[in-house]
């Protein structure tokens, strides 16, 4: 048994905390708000995020941040990737000796194109930071917490801490993997969130399973050069934080992302898609950190642009797919691979 | 303007010869009853594979085999997997001269785990073949023929006949890339079918979209360390013909694969689940096959053996899905990729 805090009680964050209640950890759960702490130790649910589920009764909340630091010397943080930064350089305030750092986030820092673990590096000095962890893959919360079958990715630099977190959260239903592609694993679980939009709006506008396809196809090829040029291994782009989490997010419905670029494909503007889903949308963002870093790395990246286009040029979604269709090479292990 | 005769008037063939004649050619579709090549003549209409579609004009249909050889040096053969050596054989005795045979099957030979074009070179005498390739990729039959955008891909060891199927096909919703990895692109068509039978097996038991997507993954996988042990570019396994048709076929709900393993998840014996279908599943033949490559190449292939031990030895599917998923390795690349 080890003592663990997780940070953010959202869906993701409260399935993280369920897992490793129900594996026996001393799981601490943090949230802002003191309510939401009181209704998940009074009664054992976190309606607004988990409606229905029962949470293990051993996992604890609180809205102490402090305390919440000083139970445990493993941290799973599990905010919106805009309160990462602060979120960390407070926790290196109140930290008290070294902490293993455990990031769910999906996301790439807007303007410093930075991955998240350079985003902890820079917020934590050195002696309150032992390892950073990256857990990802294709994982809908509202599926862990019925223990339905959900394979993930522990990926870090750092193999023990890695192979620390896979121990910590394996179980008959949670699989666990570990992976030291660790610029992989954030890249591929980020960028893929621009290919969802995407095929959001090849549905939008009506098109079928056969461009989708091509679509997607076409955008995990474009994201792995991009990658490949950051470092990255291939490999991890056709693995459980690319090809497996890019499945769930393209087709499920539960899909924030795909939502969006549905909208957006039926003609609705950014701005009334975003007011009315009332929520980020991290996959805009995303594309312009995506575009942004295509400029930087000089990577050819016909799907991310056509995205680029309609989010922020105002070209009609329509005109951008039949143009990104019809822009071809003739050999296609060539076009989509090398180019 | 060319002349093709398109063998084979089933959903694919007919949006097959749909595409040759909007695009301007003589295109003879021949089908073995003369009813519904009257229809197609008459009416323009194959109300029972496309209901609700005009046909062009200038698509004609017929039903002599002898006549349909005769009409064109280029013959694409469109007729179910288990036809194809016979009906090569029949073209070779009629042709008198050399022809380019495109096909567009998505099997495996049984029992001599032949590929398609292997069969096809098998049966024809060297002066009656020109040139093979395989027309492959994500491609509803239903969406083609309402010129939803499409890409495919035109595979042949002979470069100049992949590129005369391109310019024969390439239009403006129908886009067509060439690839010279034959192998890759015929092993992938067909193999994919194992993986979207899986996919409708974890769907069937109920599980959700985290474990599908990670059989998903696990299945190209799979497929791709069995395809480069045949001589194929792992590469086309991410490609079109490979990702591209496995995403449509393991979420769309026409496909007749995913269909079966979702019944046969539900608990439906195999029996049940081919006599209430009433047609042929290819899925199931090919995980026959694939499990025999899979000794002949000694490649690990867990998925096809689960899915086999289900189809064959009875094994229920959720225990196979089960043992499946919790059957792993520490290293997320090395075990996918590697082992």
């Amino acid at each position: 048994m080890e003592r663990v805090s997780v940070i953010g009680a959202g869906s993701w964050g409260t399935a993280i905390a369920f897992v490793l209640a129900e594996n026996g950890h001393d799981c601490l759960l943090w949230t802002r708000r003191a309510e939401q702490a009181a209704e998940i130790n009074e009664r054992h649910t976190n309606a607004s995020y988990l409606p229905g589920i029962t949470l293990p009764a051993n996992l604890k909340a609180i809205s102490d941040l402090e305390l919440a630091v000083d139970h445990s010397d493993i941290i799973v943080i599990a905010v919106p990737t805009k309160a990462i930064r602060s979120l960390c350089a407070e926790i290196d305030e109140l930290a008290g000796n070294s902490k293993l750092i455990i990031h769910v986030s999906k996301g790439i820092e807007p303007d410093t194109l930075k991955r998240i673990s350079e985003v902890i590096e820079e917020e934590m000095s050195p002696d309150k930071l032992q390892a950073i962890v990256a857990l990802s893959g294709p994982s809908h919360a509202e599926e862990v917490v019925l223990r339905h079958p959900t394979t993930i990715t522990a990926a870090s630099f750092d193999q023990e801490a890695a192979e620390h977190v896979q121990d910590l959260f394996m179980n008959q239903y949670f699989r666990v993997y570990t992976n030291d592609d660790l610029i992989g694993v954030e890249l591929g679980a980020a960028l893929k969130n621009v290919i969802a939009l995407g095929a959001g709006i090849t549905d939008g506008i009506g098109y079928g399973d056969n461009a989708k396809a091509a679509l997607i196809t076409r955008g995990l090829a474009e994201i792995t050069r991009l990658g490949m040029k950051m470092g990255a291994n291939p490999l991890t782009f056709s693995g459980l934080t690319g090809l497996g989490d890019l499945i769930v997010t393209c087709t499920s419905v539960h899909s924030r992302n795909w939502k969006a670029g549905n909208l957006l494909g039926q003609g609705k503007s950014l701005d009334e898609v975003i007011a009315g889903m009332g929520m980020v949308i991290e996959g805009v963002r995303t594309t312009k950190a995506a575009h942004q870093l295509s400029v930087r790395y000089d990577v050819s990246m016909p799907l991310t642009e056509a995205l680029y286009s309609v989010l922020f040029d105002n070209v009609p979604p329509k005109e951008a797919v039949d143009q990104l269709m019809s822009r071809m090479k003739k050999q296609e292990i060539e076009d989509i691979f090398y180019k």
